[in-house]
């Protein structure tokens, strides 16, 4: 039982990202004490074998590892309190997988140093069903000790592991620079497809060209196609979370003093599909505010 | 003879990418007949065994192939003149390789038919050392029969052709939104990366990650590249090229009546970088232009 206890990990949020990683981790073998603001999200997992913490800190044992998937930056810094920390104490780890600001790492692992706790921030690029069969691609910095101590759980989670040093703050640079690369192949491919079309071309046979040859990649095959298919719920990733991830890529941009204005071009699209009602639909969306922009919706 | 003479192809326009093409199509074993403005360029191609052509309009044999890369849709309009269509006359046929805009495409086959000539689109995706190596992608449309005649020539120079139907405007709308698709992922990259930067994490890094997973596809690898070890010189697609380009864009989407907020920030930065004096480098130097405005190079 000692041993047990003292092999389990915490896993804290169980959205559509987490709950699909923290099924691996159980699939791995991994035993697990799971905590979801909303328990319900929790059932499948203990019927996989996890155990159902009532509270946050109860997934936390002394020296242990606690992984956080977790919304936004409010609600790791609110999750991770003095209470936390302390429950998980010197030699404690927090595997901090949530794509937050670069500042708010910086705070975060300020914070976990002072209970002797390390803080390893590992944001991750893929969907809920890369999450679900392990295949995420996995950005970590954070202490190197640390970071070793974590090979066994990150391979159940990632097909692949890139390294930015010790710095917390690193990898979540890296993932926002990853998402706005993202955003902004959508834009792109929004603002190209709508011209198409709006040509009398059809951008279809204009997306199989250029995803088979110079942009034959994940990104632009996968996400081009919902925007030609028009194919925007059920969402992947919701345009709500994107606002947010621009909102993060802006914030790091004025905290360094330097313009981005294609991130602030995504910015206010965003913001103006917010406002439209339709956070709730995949981030590919944006190709049907740019439809209708450019008359091809009928309002 | 006279077989010799019926089966020489006309090219006219003679720069890096065409003077590639056509030491491709002498090699495949096709006669030609050549004209630059300036003549010196075709020097190399007269040892290769083309004929050189002291004017446009003797390149032109009746019923016979013209294929044209030239820089604008002006030179393209200037030299198709009513002397080199009669010279063409019917049966004749103009291959047009240039990057144009779809007005000009339907502009030109207009005039083309009155003398009975074929007017057929295509533009190609590729660099001055693709076209050398017979690699181009070509976009291709036209009438279906000029199609069907041209296949030998177009397999001399690409290594895939892919047909968007009788419209010639429409491989020019095509190649238009290819080049904007590359344009915003050169932009996008410059600001992640100076973003990366300005935290002092390694863009090379930042690059080695997104280029091996995501964005695992020529653009990305190949333009990232350039972006992260700042190399602009010398061009394989310059600045001023790429500003024409954008103008392409942005009048087609003018013509549509359809905004392209992307473009027109793209546009805006082609034309601050000329009347910075940076026409002439490569259209990757944008990053130069970003990581001057993000304060990381000194004015």
């Amino acid at each position: 039982m000692t041993t047990q206890a003292e092999n389990t990990v915490g896993f804290i949020g169980l959205g559509q990202m987490g709950l699909g990683m923290a099924t691996r981790l159980l699939e791995s073998g991994q035993s697990l004490v799971v905590y979801n603001r909303t328990q319900d999200k929790a059932r499948p997992l203990a019927d996989a074998g996890a155990r159902i913490a009532n509270h946050p800190a109860d997934t936390a044992t002394k020296g242990g590892i606690v992984i956080s998937m977790l919304a936004d930056d409010a609600a790791v810094e609110g999750l991770f309190d003095d209470q936390l920390l302390a429950r998980l104490g010197p030699g404690g780890l927090h595997l901090s997988m949530s794509t937050l600001g670069p500042a708010t790492a910086t705070r975060l692992a300020e914070r976990h140093k002072a209970h002797g706790v390390d803080y390893v921030a590992c944001p991750v690029f893929g969907r809920p069903d890369a999450a679900r069969a392990g295949k995420l691609w996995l950005c970590l910095s954070g202490p190197a000790s640390a970071r070793t101590r974590l090979e066994t759980l990150l391979a159940a989670m990632g097909q692949g592991v890139y390294e930015f040093g010790d710095d917390p703050a690193a990898a979540n640079v890296t993932k926002l620079a990853g998402n706005f690369l993202i955003a902004s192949a959508i834009e792109a491919m929004s603002e190209a497809y709508s011209l198409a079309e709006k040509h009398g071309v059809d951008a279809d046979a204009v997306h199989q060209l250029l995803t088979q040859t110079l942009f034959a990649c994940p990104i632009y095959q996968n996400y081009g196609k919902a925007i030609v298919e028009q194919r925007f719920t059920p969402p992947g990733f919701t345009l709500r979370l994107g606002a947010k991830d621009m909102r993060l890529v802006q914030d790091a941009a004025r905290a360094a003093e330097m313009p981005m204005p294609l991130a602030s071009l995504l910015g206010d699209r965003f913001l103006r599909m917010l406002a439209g009602g339709q956070g709730d639909i995949d981030w590919t969306g944006i190709a049907a505010d740019q439809r209708q922009a450019a008359g091809l919706i009928s309002q």
